[in-house]
């Protein structure tokens, strides 16, 4: 048997995407709209509230293409608090307007391939800070979810810890030379959803993405042992701009 | 031929997945929504006596995300039965306001890999009790069905028993390292359903399932021979929380 | 080129998997219910009478899970009998409350792997028997679709007569142990649809479903060449007992 | 770089699959329904006036199984009379009681694997007629596309020109064994749609579809490099047919 | 770790495909339709303002079979724009007619495997007008999305710059062969969309496409390592053939 390598945990994640019924919203009347707008923005001020409290996180983007609209990434302590949070947003006014696009289920996960032998991360502030991170406001998200391939020659799960690491390593270094352009968050999903790792990137040049991820896939980790679902990509929204979007 | 692994059975599950419609759901009428919730907490009481009587159990869990709402799981002595579970919900005036969105058909099993020669198991109470569950009623589930690969050199039903014997066993031993922290209820669905087997986790604390089945991962029955369908995680939900989710 | 096995043919076969919209028929007049359900028994007696004449045979049972309410497994002599049996129901009044789930389209076979050399298979009532066979009215059906693989190293239809009937034959052997528990009809569906075969299996107890594919999955043929579909699995069905369901 | 395959094409091929909306259909009234069905046969007259003037053919079957009711198989010069043709049916009172169920499209093909040098076939009408057929009015149709596999070892297109040559001529061989059974009309869909071609064969026995698809699995060309998708087969409609259909 | 190719980017892409509710679209009033085509042919003159000044371009063609009906395909300088122009179409009044088929999103994109050292190619018009095209007003449209191969041996990502430079030098010849037959876009979408790149072709002639798609086929970058998506095909429309389309 091989050695799985340690995981850190921090908060769970639920990425909910949703299509907007615009011949539905368009018929509906202005005033049925306004408080739709209303309501939503005092759901909206409670997740900043939230955020506010650091006991969680709400990233809100508009999604290109017809995947969806928009999308809500939402950041809690428990399961019970998204499913939560999920059950309000079908409760509003607005939820009718919106069609269920796609979600994704998976907790803040950091892997310690490159942990210090003899300390304790959950001392680490910045270890906790990155297990429990205030999403960034840039202008840019994309999200898709991935495994690690098992097939034939080419199986991550049966290499060795060692192995592992080392390709692991090489894979950090691309992305710290992205430092500042990309912000990335891994959360793991192996027994919440269907694949076994969900990947956020922020940036505030769209570009990026495209350039990080195009360089990583040439790199044996991803090259041999990465599979890929879903990409979504999209732009951030705030109360004003998805009002405009909306009127 | 390869020598096939003898199996006990138990009970026929019915993993019933389904999704609110929200829309129609706000926009009924007080009375119907409340006479709809009343009879529907008479069917949470026929269930309650079923399990009481030790004649089937039933376990109720939201689902996070948009894949469902809320599942239903439900152990029972006939396909019949589970049939006729079905044909009552669906006659249900709540079922007018759900969607189906999943399910599975499986029977529990235990196959005896581990069996020791000579003895009967089915004078063996607590196989008994294994085969005829109560389902726990701890806060969170995870249900995902699964394969055992056939796939060039990767072909399970192609090694011999033995093989097959000393891999399960290493198998087994990860899973009674979370002896307490998750229950597991195996259920075998070949010629009943999509895929082979489905498996049933129960915790108190949802991190477990990804600890489990990403330690699991590493172990060759799995890395070299698991083939995993979608992922299911949900929370507990009783007669009082799903009222309170539904107002 | 490797020789193709002859094949011997039946009755063609439809299997026409529907869903009940529950909805739709809770809301519908009694009268209508009435008369819709009177008019089914019209075409069920119409079934009848064609069976009792011997020229053809119609199943009904029920589907459990949400893969289907219930199928209907008819064979008949032609496409064009079987298209008429679809467009006759469609244009019912029950067919409104319905959806369709799901079809197979094939036709029933024996392939001669064991035919006896210079005996005429069609001068034998047995055969006759078994190309145009009345359909028990057993417990429960199971109905999956296959192909034989064509991958890499494990590719059917590659290999010699001699060793395809080497492993045909142990696989027969495993289905004789089933003789009297699992009756299991065999139709050739190359050109016709999905996949290059459908299996329909009969038993009085669903559990022999599970031991005989289950076992049969250890076998060469299914273990290296099988490819399995959707698996459906269903309870008898006669008129009283769908009119207790509608009820 | 290996060498491809010359071909000649011909008409273009519009595969135009329809199901029919019964409930709707049914509750019509006997008046729109008239018109609905006079104006489709002003339709079908311009279609056969076409076919009559040699500048291209058109097939229609009912399908049988839930995949689609009929399906129009439309030859003509160019993709912009398809174009018009699929939406001059979409502007009819009939195409509100149809649902698109599936399409294809292609171009009808003649590859020159065993074209004899030195001789310009644009000059021999033989295949001039072949390019540009006359549908057959059969009692059968049976529709599937399908790729030459590019899988590790089995590589079509990795193959030399003399590789290809000698397995098409051997695959070539049995179709000619079905002269007069099985009329196939080969359709090129690079560039166009899914697959790379399309097979459309008639025969007035359909049992001769699934002899002629098996023998040919058997052969080097489809057993190592044939890929298939899904099947449709169905039985000649004509105005006539299709009104008692309707009825 | 194997170097990835420098690639250039230009506009973003988003193909936007949508299919007509034709049976909406008939019911609707005259004056419903006139001003829905009004407003329509509105937003076609702004999207040829910003193509005449030189910071945009879209194509505007039928879609023929049943994936779509149309398709835009808009360049634009930023995500934000593409984003607008959607909300812009789903806000008009013809959207309603119309029901979203499939989307792609991508951006401009030149790989420098032909790059000459020591130059810049930013400082390069020929370059700037690739990486910014004004899309051509050719009679057809073909559009795919595409992988590079991670299979086994077929692993694109795991061979040398050099290897890639010589496949991609003799698939660009194949290419240059159908210079003013066929124009080609390339567009990447790495982190963007579900596939790598999407490919773009122009031709006033459709049997090209097939010719030029099915020769690369057998050029080993695309034998070995192409994996392609769905294929959509098309006739230019215009203002005037969309209205007579729509009459």
């Amino acid at each position: 048997m091989s050695e799985a390598a340690q995981t850190l945990e921090g908060w769970y994640a639920l990425h909910d995407f949703r299509t907007i019924n615009w011949t539905a919203w368009k018929q509906a009347d202005v005033s049925l709209r306004n408080s739709a707008l209303d309501e939503l923005h005092t759901l909206f001020k409670e997740w900043k509230d939230v955020e506010d409290a650091g006991t969680g996180s709400t990233a809100f983007y508009s999604i290109v293409g017809q995947k969806a609209d928009f999308v809500f990434m939402h950041l809690r302590d428990t399961l019970e608090e998204l499913n939560a949070l999920e059950v309000a947003f079908n409760k509003t006014t607005f939820a009718q307007f919106t069609i269920p696009a796609h979600s994704y289920v998976s907790v803040v996960e950091l892997s310690n391939y490159m942990a210090q032998p003899g300390t304790d991360p959950l001392q680490n502030p910045e270890i906790i800070a990155r297990l429990k991170p205030i999403l960034p406001k840039w202008n840019h998200i994309c999200f898709y979810p991935m495994n690690k391939r098992r097939e034939g020659n080419d199986n991550w799960y049966m290499l060795s810890m060692d192995e592992r690491r080392a390709m692991m390593r090489s894979h950090g270094m691309i992305g710290r030379q992205y430092a500042g352009k990309v912000k990335q968050i891994i959360t793991g999903s192996v027994g919440f959803d269907n694949w076994e790792w969900g990947v956020t990137l922020f940036a505030e040049d769209a570009l990026q993405f495209k350039k990080l991820v195009y360089e990583m896939r040439f790199d044996e980790v991803s090259a041999r042992f990465g599979d890929f679902g879903e990409f979504f990509v999209g732009n951030l929204l705030d109360g004003g701009k998805f009002a405009a979007m909306l009127q």
